[in-house]
């Protein structure tokens, strides 16, 4: 069975991701994106979305024209886990080829 | 210059739509829809991104696991135009056949 992590592993792995902060209300961290138009920003989740599929694990997520935000938290546990912390490092990724 | 529905014609077309009811906050019209799972709720956003790039007007939407929502809105006139109407009309009939 997954584990959350715990705050410390939680504070290291933030550290090491690339603009992801903790959600105020839940347990659950969230990275807000912007591409140069729809055509960039819908690409980018189809890479996401793809990548979630393979991993059975997948986002909540906003897109109005340019602007994608993703939270990301899992549910069986209702809290931040690795697998949110490989999906994010995922998104981090493909974000700087944009 | 695109011009905002007027509340007649919006309540009419509201009517002839699926699903759609207007936002309280502000003026748009939005619409819940669920699928079988996270592939066919991303197969049709794709298709809908597809559409609204065509139409160069754009959703915003918000999606999680097999739930989307939709708001749409015409940004110019920030209000409820028959560009939506359409693109409504589009995810409409699409959703019919998810």
């Amino acid at each position: 069975m997954i584990q959350k992590l715990s705050a410390d592993e939680r504070a290291l792995q933030l550290r090491q991701l690339n603009g992801w902060q903790s959600v105020a209300e839940r347990d659950a961290i969230e990275r807000s994106l912007e591409f140069a138009d729809f055509n960039e920003a819908f690409g980018f989740m189809s890479r996401v979305a793809i990548k979630a599929q393979e991993m059975d694990h997948h986002p909540e997520w906003f897109n109005v024209y340019n602007k994608v935000r993703i939270t990301l938290s899992t549910h069986e546990v209702n809290g931040v886990t690795v697998r949110d912390v490989e999906l994010a490092r995922f998104i981090d990724s493909i974000a700087r080829q944009a």
